[in-house]
């Protein structure tokens, strides 16, 4: 090396790095543009969600939306396109369960009311018993035997408002969900109720699967509408003796076929590595999986095709995967990880958004703080208002095992998270519940992290 | 000062930094937790937007609204309570709008409309003509008398949706509003409808003032909603030749008194000097000025409400306006400006909250740089995800003059602008479009901010 190239080496590798930012930054900008102007991803999430509003693993809507997706990503450029077999639980919510009880003026009061999934049903004329009131899991126990045995419990802890993140009240609620169920029948309850894990103040009942514990009996389980759960609470008030009949008519079947939808690109230089990025497909079979996950999915499909429309050709592979059944059994995220542990796959990097279809604001990466160093620089990329923040976080569901089993790096999308438990598991999880713009901004947010990736050499 | 004292000086200091920004920090914690948890301020909203819901300039709804937001400050723990005199204009809409058409098979088409504000009225018979389809203010022009005069310019310009804060979009987009009418009667229309400014793909239609220029005829204009809008378009396609029939009733009456509605705490130090804080209480005469603006008014109202709730004890005196008449006039912050200045009041700093009651990403702030400076580091007191930014940034309406007149520093409060567009001067704003985490944290945003400003020293 030359003294002339010598002090030019410098100089010019830092024009070099200068001209990629903006290039990347252009690229970007495009990604956002495109998006927000086309919204495709708020097309495609309306024909899913009013063809296939009920997603639950073992139904038929399932099947029908695996179908519709593969076909879906056969006509969006994917070059190949295939299902994995994935055995999945099948339990149904059968005819609509009720709540009811006769006020102190004889009157038949009726309850909002969902089923928690996973329940068992209830006798064909219900359970209809006394109720004990308690405000959380510990109180069950205080109680005890004495004062639980032969009652219905019911758990009126509403949901810790106090977090700015609201995953983070939901976490410290949702038990009552989960554990309510057999933590009450320990103490001989007959059957539990819960108000709902939800954060809006209206009368939406949440579902939401509940965990039998080994050897404890299993009762029947299902979540109350807030005002609903507010109003039983207000009538025991005045007559703690006021008997309530829930009827739940649910039923568990054998496991079931479902499947993985994966669509891939192959990459132009590293085509045996592989960069991840979906949601899952499944959804409770209430409402239309709208932000759960019907966003997550389509946002990861347009993904891809608006890298496509710009004219991106991936130096490595990238693959998108609709996962099946995460809301009761996790059983399309631990095939996935099987799978590309079994065929040892190259996966370098692994996404998923699955956090509703909310104004994107970070990226929350579950890998070496090494990783986390380089890339969280990249916020510099991003429009003002979109990803703000890239920084060290939880795995999402479907790619924890993958991220276990593996070490792949694994990430969240994380949108503004004020709205999701308004809608989350209800009724009210519908297509009109999604803003087209906030969507949009995720499904830019993803590719243009994909892109990054794909371009990092990692 | 001994060598003693000069070697501790500095780590006194640092220490003494570090226990205040830990203060400033952990009483920001408990603003958020104290207005997540109560959610007083969705409440407040809830009454004025349901009780109040149209206040435009003039009618009686606004003055109701005055009375109601002068007791309510009263009962808040404000220790002066007064209305600040302000004329303002009083137009009406009067009986309901209507445009419609007779497509191809002879069948009467009623699109969605909303005269724009100011407008004047059509005879009672409306006028009926033949559309020439724009997409542009410039196509006006180009078009030219021959094409235009006698008939009905119809804008068909979509909102700039690709713009990722949509108040850009907005601007770029709103001049068709504005400027429309008048750039139509130039060239001899009768009339003008524009396609909605909005960012929705439904058929709500959103009004907002036009601007009359001077010595051009005064010509009835209404806004459309945007499927409204697609379908006559499409439906010229077909027949260029469909005549739209255009009835507006409004009427411009003399201008009324109206008042600022101005609530305020004494500091404890600096009597004198004054932090102003607000929104606007006047709203359109559809929907029920739910995000435009009584967001901001009852968020300015709770913010104090919480700061005295947690025993803070303000340096300076704080004072909550709610302004009249920004929606079409602005003559409340010009009032207030001018009796600033007369009073010659030592104001230190104002903030508006004037977009939406969404989460709180940022506050822009129209000052010297030296001040940003200051103030820009104050993002490290704010819990993740709320104020991620502190920057330069344009005044809000009802500070500008304020700001320019008395060079008081003035800033916005800026949430996500997602769905701002979508509600706007529309019957869509109404309170259920709010959701009540978001609005709580724009709140707690003021009052911290406010907070901070009141221990600044500035």
């Amino acid at each position: 090396m030359s003294l002339h190239n010598f002090f030019y080496l410098p100089l010019m590798l830092s024009v070099l790095m200068a001209q990629t930012a903006d290039t990347h930054r252009l690229f970007i900008e495009d990604v956002f543009e495109e998006t927000l102007t086309t919204q495709g991803t708020y097309k495609l999430l309306k024909k899913l969600c009013k063809n296939y509003p009920h997603r639950l693993s073992g139904s038929e809507g399932l099947e029908a939306a695996v179908q519709w997706s593969k076909t879906l990503l056969q006509d969006s450029g994917f070059e190949r396109v295939y299902l994995q077999d994935v055995m999945v639980p099948h339990w149904e919510r059968g005819e609509k369960e009720s709540a009811t009880y006769f006020n102190n003026k004889g009157k038949k009061e009726q309850l909002s009311v969902l089923a928690l999934g996973r329940s068992v049903s209830t006798p064909e004329t219900g359970i209809t018993a006394e109720v004990v009131r308690v405000n959380s899991l510990l109180e069950i126990a205080k109680i005890g035997k004495k004062g639980i045995a032969g009652r219905i419990v019911f758990i009126n802890q509403p949901f810790a408002q106090h977090f700015i993140r609201t995953f983070e009240g939901y976490s410290e609620t949702v038990e009552i969900r989960s554990k309510g169920p057999s933590e009450s029948a320990k103490y001989g309850a007959l059957a539990c109720v819960i108000r709902s894990v939800g954060t809006a103040d209206d009368d939406y009942a949440h579902t939401g699967a509940l965990r039998y514990e080994n050897n404890i009996e299993q009762i029947p389980a299902a979540a109350l509408g807030v005002k609903s759960a507010e109003k039983l609470s207000r009538a025991l008030k005045v007559n703690p003796k006021i008997k309530l009949t829930l009827k739940i008519n649910s039923q568990t079947f054998p496991d079931k076929l479902s499947h993985n939808v994966i669509g891939e690109i192959t990459g132009t230089e590293n085509p045996k590595k592989i960069i991840t990025l979906g949601g899952h497909l499944d959804a409770w079979d209430v409402g239309e999986g709208a932000h759960d996950d019907g966003a997550g999915c389509m946002q990861s499909v347009m993904a891809v095709k608006t890298l496509l429309k710009l004219g991106y050709k991936p130096r490595n592979t990238i693959r998108v995967v609709l996962f099946t059944n995460e809301e009761n059994g996790l059983k399309g995220g631990l095939t996935y990880a099987e799978m590309a542990k079994q065929n040892n796959e190259q996966l370098i990097f692994a996404i998923e958004s699955d956090a509703g279809g909310f104004s994107p604001r970070s990226i929350g990466i579950k890998a070496p703080d090494s990783l986390i160093q380089k890339v969280s620089v990249w916020t510099r990329y991003f429009p003002e208002y979109t990803i703000d923040t890239i920084m060290q976080g939880g795995a999402p569901a479907d790619l924890g095992k993958l991220n276990s089993q593996t070490g792949t790096p694994v990430a969240n999308l994380i949108p503004d998270s004020q709205r999701y438990f308004d809608f989350h598991h209800s009724n009210a999880d519908v297509f009109e519940a999604v803003n087209a713009r906030e969507l949009e901004l995720g499904t830019a947010s993803l590719a243009s992290f994909v892109y990054l990736i794909d371009q990092s050499g990692l």
